[in-house]
């Protein structure tokens, strides 16, 4: 028998809804035989899991040595609370530097994990960026952190669903330093990420792409499209890509949501954000584009103010974790 | 019997998709007893839809004089071309002078029959901007265009479909300089035109409003919440505005259209219509807010490419006009 994928599962932080949507989503999705999920956390939130909502999930425990222990269909927990000084402890619900302290641990360690080869995937519950950066002053988001700790340059966001799938050319910026940020190379990069990712990872032979404008009716109200966007289009044509643009944003995103396009290049963050919750509320996916492993995670936050009250919605987890498995299975059979 | 409220309709670019939209929309929209529909275009048009596509709709001539000749439940027509040398002559698909000079006198000619109070409402069909920049270097947009006639500098562009409306505080501009044109008094004002317009428009006794955030996730990317929008939605809601915000523009949209707003403010034009275009594709309405009579129109372009061919799908020109029948009916009402 060949050795299982193994999944990690980060907890985010403790302090949200992370813990429950991930109970939650466990009890919905089973590995299968070829594949292991690894939880990394802490004993604690399993513990308030179960005292203030009854959410309960048996899991094995895994001391971190040696990927033999993670058997195919196992869920498995990482504890990583042991090497803090603070150990377990955490605030429900709030923004506090032992959340962030054991949040980052569990992100560190599934990292280390994955450049180990130990795992093949990591699905990351949300985390509260005022507080890891308590802990980390220059943590900007899971994104970037998986990037940096495997030195990948050349990285992007993505949100997938059934129906649309979106790459963000800029993330988190003030929008009036998205033209500044925005070039040719960079957005050809995009383009390229996005179109490996729909063969690797989504079985798409011939992935049609389109390239959104960043200015409003395109060209009419800006020279970026003329400058930066166009050569960058052109560049990924001449390498294959079947790919258009840069075309108005909001009639894209109609065609590509009926089905003209597989998936959509976007200048910015709620230029493809607007329109993808729109549609996908419940069960969009954000996905990393660009590293040695996958990594996914649900599209939405801490949701701080319902922690811990059996309210949280799991439907984001569940996709991610099943996204994170097909991407996972799709990549080893593209490997052959 | 009171006189009945007419509503112009003006047939856009003779060489799109107008004049087949508009006579499409009236074989399934009548005027009711109490309203007249007057088409502004010219003889030409009616011709070509006639010989091309078998097009046909009868309407009574107006010779432009006098009130009494336009009667209730009558569609009638006003040929703008008689003044022009150039006649009616115009090119089907392309970018000319000739469409543009009876665009404008089209548009011209209801501005003035607004201002002398013979018509009430006014629904235009597109125009080509390069077209009308031909022959109005200053055109900007049909939006600004009645704005300018009527002197009203406090006006704005509000999106409309049945499940989400949307009003924008910047219009057609690049996206870099969004940032420097928003100022605190603008959105103040959106925010209270906005108001007005579902109050005396659309009959919402209360209408709950949200602002968007300009930046990704609000205030964690930028200064301009706090600086220019906050204190925009502080001085409404002590105006006794129910308004909120700024939030994060991706999570208000699903809020406004799964039935929590009734309306939003946006910052810039996309943010408002990627997620617009998304669900109300075919439906969706453009308002100009501000004015002194009611001005619709459907929310997208000539479409050179397949006038007079019998393809285009009059829906938003219908919604245009039915809009411009009950905001009417609805203004009229609240005047008594």
């Amino acid at each position: 028998m060949s050795k299982p994928f193994v999944i990690a599962i980060t907890m985010g932080d403790p302090g949200g809804v992370g813990p429950e949507i991930i109970a939650k989503a466990l009890k919905k999705e089973r590995p299968a035989s070829s594949c292991a999920f690894l939880v990394i956390g802490t004993r604690e939130v399993c513990e308030r899991l179960r005292k203030r909502i009854g959410l309960f999930l048996s899991f094995r425990e895994w001391n971190g040595m040696g990927k033999a222990a993670l058997k195919g269909g196992g869920i498995y927990f990482l504890d990583i609370s042991k090497g803090l000084r603070q150990g377990g402890k955490f605030q429900i619900g709030k923004i506090s530097v032992e959340n962030g302290s054991l949040a980052l641990a569990a992100i560190e360690r599934a990292a280390r994990l994955a450049k180990q080869k130990i795992i093949q995937a990591i699905v990351t519950a949300p985390v509260n960026k005022a507080a890891m950066r308590l802990v980390d002053k220059k943590f900007i988001g899971h994104t970037e952190f998986f990037a940096q700790k495997e030195k990948v340059k050349n990285y992007a966001m993505m949100f997938s669903s059934s129906k649309l799938k979106v790459t963000l050319a800029t993330i988190h910026v003030p929008l009036k330093k998205v033209s500044m940020l925005l070039s040719a190379k960079g957005i050809e990069e995009k383009i390229l990420l996005t179109h490996d990712a729909l063969r690797r990872g989504f079985d798409i032979k011939k992935p049609r792409l389109a390239v959104c404008a960043l200015n409003p009716h395109g060209k009419e109200a800006g020279i970026e499209e003329g400058k930066t966007i166009e050569p960058a289009v052109r560049r990924a044509q001449k390498k294959g890509v079947d790919v258009v643009g840069p075309q108005s944003a909001d009639q894209l995103f109609h065609a590509a949501y009926t089905g003209k396009y597989d998936a959509l290049i976007c200048m910015y963050h709620d230029q493809a954000l607007g329109p993808f919750k729109m549609v996908a509320f419940n069960e969009g996916v954000n996905i990393t584009l660009g590293l040695p492993y996958v990594r996914t995670s649900p599209d939405h936050g801490t949701a701080f103010d319902i922690a811990y009250q059996d309210k949280a919605d799991p439907s984001s987890m569940l996709a991610a974790l099943r996204l994170a498995k097909s991407l996972t299975l799709s990549r080893y059979a593209h490997a052959d």
